[in-house]
């Protein structure tokens, strides 16, 4: 007991200098960093109107400034240049894997997306001819909503114990698939999931940076995903196999993590894969990919010519 | 026949202004772009010992001047920070699909590397602790040697004939593979790749980059891996199945290349994955890589701690 008294004190100074992390266009035309202000009664940085302006850089030294913006739009939490790498974690949750019909890892399942498949939380997904439906192959677009985790400091060779030292915060990632691409196509009998995975604008995020000031545990947040306002994905993080802080350190075995560098953790069940009834997505589909504490992207499937 | 005059001329115009690009430590211990003078009875740029410095962008507009600097060590032909993604392609030649007991794709097989993976064409690939030998688990490091496309210009849904256009050219790159991570451990019976050939260092790529002037069809070079001196693969790009103006146009399906793009487009027979008796390579071996007409990168593992 008589330890609570300065854990609390700790506490509240980090949440005075925790941060949700934005960057936007505000009003004025220009970007900014920011600490976004949440309204009254929730947590999702999508909903923020107005934000203090952050000076220097999110990824080293900055300062939050008492000046205050209004948020016209939200943007990538980080410009898609300074992410380095995006890393992509398969098959993370037991449910997901049995509904898929797929093998329990050993080891966590690494594969990368390219940067341009970056999206900001609130743009088109755009669907090029190639992933539309052709005479003789269905479009076969699904959904996958993940916690998303942001590096700040360079790791290699890094414990479990050392990585959440590593990682500046959470946020949320819509890991946009085309079953048919990623999987028929991808090189059977063991495709290689890139080419259903890795088009323009396939990887929503945002809308936050939420830092682990806010969030000490990332295992504990529920996650869910809406397809036209119908929530088809809800699961808690809590049921990963491979956690945060064991991913950060696996993925830095010989590798050099960079600040600035994203790494999507995983889906959990309820995606089309696997269904007897698939509702594949299509041209207008509206889908919303949520996790607790953090908010939300909401993006449009668009079909472009 | 009439024809053929303009042409041989137009022919002799690209010579003159086609290119080896190099990038450089001169002896005056600064970084140079430059156009490398080629000894004498070879055309393997490893072996150039002087340059034509090169200002302005060799992606975009530059000038091949006529000062001569001495070359005191080659680097990667662009720093890697300028690589934006760096593609590579798994199964491209039918031999080696029989030898490693996979299955001909229906179409190109796509992973990527980090960017922190690329190297220079002569500086060690390191070996962390965790791709070394263990108690359980034996270090089945192995190579392959691959032409190497370099994008120039900017490519979105674009097709086979006009893929080239978007070539700046060719270099050798040498795809370092541990296959225990890269399939046993990469998440059987469906392995995502990228654990087992992502580490820092383990993608050298060089020594030039050689225009498409010089090499204007890419399918006729032979390509070949020397380990400690003896030759184990030795096939020619004649023998792909999808070919780079293929590979290009089928990878901006919906997806932007870049200019510094480049693409791995897979390895011939003969690695050690497969064989009855591998030889697997170990701290202190040192492997060549080469590809006709452009040159060699050498480079010796090294286990680090």
């Amino acid at each position: 007991m008589f330890l609570s008294r300065p854990l609390v004190f700790a506490s509240l100074l980090l949440v005075v200098s925790g941060q949700r992390f934005v960057r936007f266009l505000s009003t004025d035309g220009k970007e900014y960093y920011g600490d976004a202000i949440l309204p009254h009664n929730t947590t999702d940085a999508a909903h923020s109107t107005t934000a203090n302006v952050i000076t220097g850089d999110i990824l080293g030294d900055f300062t939050i400034t008492k000046e205050v913006k209004k948020i016209e739009k939200l943007l990538a939490p980080l410009p898609s240049e300074r992410v380095r790498t995006v890393r992509m974690v398969g098959l993370n949750y037991v449910a997901h894997i049995n509904e898929t019909n797929a093998t329990i890892p050993g080891w966590p399942i690494l594969f990368y997306k390219p940067w341009t498949s970056l999206n900001t939380p609130s743009d088109p997904i755009p669907i090029s001819p190639g992933y539309q439906n052709q005479t003789d192959f269905v479009s076969t677009m699904d959904y996958e909503t993940e916690l998303v985790v942001v590096i700040k400091k360079k790791a290699f060779n890094i414990t479990d114990e050392e990585a959440l030292d590593h990682v500046l915060g959470y946020t949320v990632g819509h890991d946009v698939s085309h079953r048919g691409w990623q999987i028929d196509r991808g090189g059977l009998p063991q495709p290689q999931f890139s080419m259903g995975k890795g088009a323009d604008g396939w990887a929503p995020w945002g809308p936050a940076i939420v830092s682990t000031s806010i969030i000490p545990d990332p295992q504990v947040l529920n996650l869910w995903t809406k397809v036209n306002g119908v929530t088809m994905q809800n699961d808690t993080t809590a049921n990963m196999i491979f956690g945060v802080a064991h991913l950060v350190s696996f993925f830095s075995m010989g590798t050099t993590l960079l600040p600035g560098d994203v790494i999507f953790t995983g889906t959990p069940k309820g995606v089309n894969l696997g269904k007897v009834d698939p509702v594949w997505l299509t041209n207008g589909d509206v889908v919303e990919v949520g996790l607790e504490n953090v908010g939300t992207c909401t993006n449009q499937l668009k079909y472009v010519p």
